[in-house]
């Protein structure tokens, strides 16, 4: 028989507190807006010696930040890496953005969602966001692994909303649809939708979505959105198996890709969406117009690996639901929640 | 990007040697059916000495086994105690039910879905029950506890089928509808069901379903259902302040209710909807006739506490995804996915 007592939950900070510092005296220093801080004056507003904070600008120099040194004046920044921590994603996120409010970022690390599902049961807030420069066991679909050298982008989003079961399958394809979005505002390459989730370069994949979700009852309690995205690698970076269905960005486009801008468009467009479904409302229906004419998939003969066998034949449709529907040769309409499109013999 | 390796799965047996050979014993004695069995035959058939098989049975006789000694012919077995035990479970299933085929029983336990989440992280088959004599910590819905002394019967199934995310919410209908059907047949006492998921009898909660799911991508990887039932209770095992909302099966029936009977025909029953939905069918709409008639919930005036707030007005009806439809004093229809009806003033 239920009992009114909640399950205490554990808060336990997502950044230590050495890492709040860290991004506080970046903060400052964008504040600065390209002027001096002395050490001094960083000393008397974080509370702490001198000793520490030369200290901390020694470690934000070991993770890619730059400064001039000037007697006197102090520091000023010259550089900042391209990597996600709160004060460099915050000031690209919609000012109403719930999500990427909380960062986590990780030299090295088994698998961002891994990490944010170990955070999600510490009691994380709702839009912790976990990235990780490498992944040593990033997670694909279907248990496969994730290649995820430095250079890419590999990222997991938290959420904590009671999203009900039968909308949570959007969330996927939500998320790699806004992430398109991004890439392309982001790039200027025209970049399509592989159903259900996968987006490709000119036929070849340049990012992957893996949503794990955790639920009681009808509704969600916690969802990882997983997205790993293959932008700042080469072509040498990839295993010669690898690299006949992978592109990647930087080389399509010859230059860099912001992971700050990137990620920022992301949450700042999922967010709206993530309230949506919290109310019981279905979105995709909204931008299934756009995620249709983006989706290859769709009039092309397919085959499909799915759990309960392979189905091959032409994608006819995605309905509002997301479900694909394939018309085998004998005529069949079958109904597909989940699978992976095969490119070619074997390989997805 | 994705390589083909394949997370390795730890697999661990699901119980111990001691408790493998425990249940071989039961087996041998069900089988002599009421005649008598030799410590040597047992010792010959389980090749363990015959001290091992006499420490066996004494640990049998402290969980409620009870024998006849004769010498020279053995042991008989007397009296089988109301626990689930694989062999005491299996000879109740249908012959083709997945469901069952795997047994922890547990004297005590925090909660047999925490346990089952652990087990089912190690590798535990799908089909896997978990049950115990007592709760100390037993799961409800929205982070309740779930009072759980010895005398119910508490129990979870683990489920490993690629269940559609969309249709993931019927498996907390299908369970409790099923747990309805077995409740009846075995105490042939009128029990209704309160939407979405509890059984009442005589307007008090006799049953309660925790259903937690994990996916990955777009159907389920696991899905631990866990059943409460107030099978063996007295009246005064419950804290007042439950008594006024439960009701107790034994008592309403002046016998006690089999666990193993129970559990068997809600295994049975549910293993063949587990395949369909399996399959990415929706199973609901068949037996939603049936489940409507049974719904006490339809018709009333209702105040549906939501995760986006309360809810109150008429409960019109539930459709074939179980969605509950309240139509509110303005006239507006509210489409409900998941929430608790208050019996009255704040309780449910």
């Amino acid at each position: 028989m239920e009992q009114r007592n909640i399950h205490p939950t554990t808060r336990i900070p997502v950044r230590s507190e050495s890492e709040q510092i860290r991004d506080q005296i970046i903060q400052f220093f964008l504040q600065a807006n390209g002027g001096f801080v002395s050490t001094r004056d960083l000393s008397v507003r974080l509370g702490i010696s001198r000793t520490a904070v030369w200290k901390h600008i020694q470690l934000l120099e070991s993770i890619g930040f730059s400064f001039t040194v000037q007697p006197r004046l102090g520091h000023r920044l010259e550089i900042v890496p391209n990597i996600i921590l709160l004060p460099l994603l915050e000031r690209h996120l919609s000012a109403t953005c719930q999500l990427g409010r909380e960062v986590k970022w990780l030299s090295e690390v088994d698998s961002t969602n891994a990490v944010a599902t170990r955070l999600a049961a510490l009691g994380a807030p709702h839009g912790t966001v976990v990235v990780a420069a490498r992944q040593t066991a990033g997670r694909g679909r279907r248990g496969r692994t994730w290649f995820s050298p430095v250079g890419g982008l590999w990222v997991s989003v938290l959420l904590r909303r009671p999203i009900p079961l039968q909308h949570a399958a959007e969330l996927t394809l939500l998320s790699s649809f806004a992430m398109r979005r991004a890439l392309m505002a982001e790039t200027n390459l025209h970049i399509d939708v592989k159903w259900p989730n996968d987006l490709l370069y000119n036929g070849k994949k340049v990012c992957g979505i893996l949503a794990e979700i955790r639920s009681e009852g009808e509704s969600l309690a916690t969802a990882v959105l997983g997205m790993g995205v293959n932008t700042n690698l080469l072509a040498t970076d990839f295993p010669t198996d690898l690299l006949k269905n992978a592109a990647t960005l930087s080389t399509a486009r010859n230059q860099p890709v912001s992971h700050q801008k990137v990620l920022a468009q992301v949450l700042s467009q999922l967010d709206p969406w993530v309230e949506q479904l919290s109310t019981g409302q279905s979105v995709f229906p909204q931008i299934a117009k756009e995620w249709r004419q983006s989706c290859i998939t769709l009039g092309q003969s397919v085959r499909v690996n799915t759990p309960a066998g392979l189905v091959t034949g032409q994608a006819i449709a995605v309905d509002d639901g997301g479900i694909l529907y394939v018309r085998t040769q004998s005529g069949l309409m079958q109904k597909i929640h989940t699978g992976d499109v095969l490119f070619e013999e074997g390989q997805e």
